[in-house]
């Protein structure tokens, strides 16, 4: 079962991304030719979700290398706007090292480079399906199961991560209903997850992130399952603001939550969620909507784009090498020495 | 102290409200001249807030005693209409049943009906300076407090609830500062509240619902001081969607958490809070805004006005007869006896 729509596509030497700031009302594409249009892409959110951002950065690398032909200080400098275009998730970090030193192997290999992109994508749709086998495991027939922002297709190279588990289970005929959160200020709950949702044919349906508690409460929800943009080795989950709330009250009235994730979101370098760096946004994106004010022109924001869930509100994260539970920090630390890491 | 508006005022046989669905970008209003005008001025909430709609009310069953002139069954069915324009919050009740019993002992007297409508505004802003005088005593000197939706001089006929409280303090120098949750989908704090604020000159953050769990956990938040809608003999509290959650976060927290109501909020009738009629709004209120469609146009949505704050949540209610705190079914009880219900 795949998607047929891609948030990222590399055609014709140019990453072609889906315009995610203009859906569900318009379906438009955006196509990038320089890395600079790729980091600019990214800053934008044209492209967003942790592992999406991580292909597109991929492909802006190869763009910087042409570019800068035999430039090694340029091609330093482009991959290094690439690398710092958004803070948070750590898959653009982790896309960008690894396409530098294929960079460095391969001797400034042009073709080498964009294979390396290519095999980024690959095995991320590859590792989303088998994240999706692996997931459903959580899923009893019927459940209906609450998710926040967006970690489908369009959030990822293909498939999706929290809604490739969902969606997996939905096409093995489990029954399941869902609850989106709409996720502002960019409301990417409802402008892609319903869409994505509706397009699988889920039974969806749609709330203000404020109404998820009462839900919960009242026994609405069987499981949480949603993304994740860095996990410290912890356990600590950096994601959409919204998502530490919600593990509050998940927690209170005991209904499991679970972050789901390729292992590249781990940063194996960071022990607390405390030391994540958290994007601060743009005060527009809370006090206009379009051409509409929604709120005094000069009135100051705090518009944090993601916040930190502690590792003990948890359940489990759903990663390609099988569900991580508690002990988290003995668990990761396993996962980090089979990785050779 | 006093604002310079009025969300309602009777003017030459009319009720003329803000239009509070216009707020900040435009400040127009609408002249309500019959019954019927009043009643779906509080549906389509032109006017809002619990106070406020039971001032509004009030001036609609005036409004309906001149329409019906002695046609009695037009008048009841008129004033039921009022009744029910929305369901959740007690202080519309109230007043209609308050103006029907003065109907009643007046002989249907025009004059002592608009006398009535004229007092119930009157004593609403008596009785907010009073709560404001009473409020301040759980607000130390630096304080930052969160409040969510809009309890302010918009919500009520005059002064506010949890704003007086928060404008009280700083007018007595208390060099306080405010974050305000926007209040998805009608965004009541990024219209009305932010606006409210920065016309008394306090420092206000605007944040999206999502943020204030960072803010409660990160220490940054002193107190919660919010409105009411509705309030059960238990001390369970109904308040706009997304004060539930609030209350959890805050409790998990450590951080007080106060509803700030007259005592005419308080639905004597009714013991727990799972009683409480919730009103659902039109699912367009989470789709679109304005024109901009921000989700699919036939997605399903679950769009509740209001949750449950159960009491034990809450540290106290702050009403014109005093702080009430735990246990709060003596303490009602109490209440109750002494107003001789």
């Amino acid at each position: 079962m795949e998607e047929n729509f891609k948030a990222l596509e590399f055609i014709d030497g140019c990453l072609r991304l889906i315009d995610q700031r203009k859906l569900p009302a318009e379906f438009i594409y955006k196509d990038c030719r320089t890395s600079g249009e790729v980091a600019d892409a990214i800053k934008t959110m044209i492209v967003r979700g942790a592992p999406a951002i991580g292909g597109a950065a991929a492909y802006g690398v190869y763009l910087a290398l042409l570019e800068s032909e035999d430039n090694r200080e340029l091609f330093k400098k482009l991959s290094a706007d690439l690398r710092k275009a958004r803070p948070t998730a750590v898959n653009l970090m982790w896309a960008v090292d690894r396409m530098m030193r294929k960079a460095e192997e391969s001797g400034y290999d042009k073709e080498a480079l964009l294979n390396e992109a290519d095999t980024i994508v690959k095995e991320d749709r590859e590792i989303n399906h088998r994240i999706s086998e692996i997931g459903i495991s959580v899923i009893r027939r019927g459940d209906t199961i609450l998710t926040h922002c967006n970690a489908g297709a369009l959030a990822t190279c293909g498939w999706g991560t929290a809604l490739g588990v969902i969606k997996e289970a939905h096409f093995k005929g489990m029954g399941i209903q869902v609850y989106a959160d709409e996720t502002r200020p960019l409301l990417q709950g409802a402008r892609l997850t319903a869409w994505e949702l509706a397009r699988a044919g889920i039974p969806t349906t749609l709330i203000p992130d404020s109404a998820a508690a009462t839900l919960i409460k009242n026994g609405k929800i069987d499981a949480i399952i949603l993304g994740a943009d860095r996990i410290t080795t912890d356990g600590d989950v950096a994601n959409k603001v919204g998502t530490f709330p919600l593990s509050v009250i998940a927690k209170e009235y005991g209904v499991p939550f679970y972050s789901v994730a390729p292992t590249s979101t781990i940063d194996f370098s960071m022990k607390e969620g405390k030391d994540i760096p958290i994007e601060e946004r743009n005060p527009d994106e809370v006090r206009k909507m379009g051409e509409i004010q929604l709120a005094p022109a000069d009135i100051h924001v705090f518009n944090p784009s993601f916040d930190i869930t502690p590792h003990q509100n948890i359940t489990g994260i759903i990663t390609e090498e099988g569900i991580i539970y508690p002990p988290f920090d003995k668990n990761i630390e396993r996962i980090k020495k089979e990785k050779g890491l």
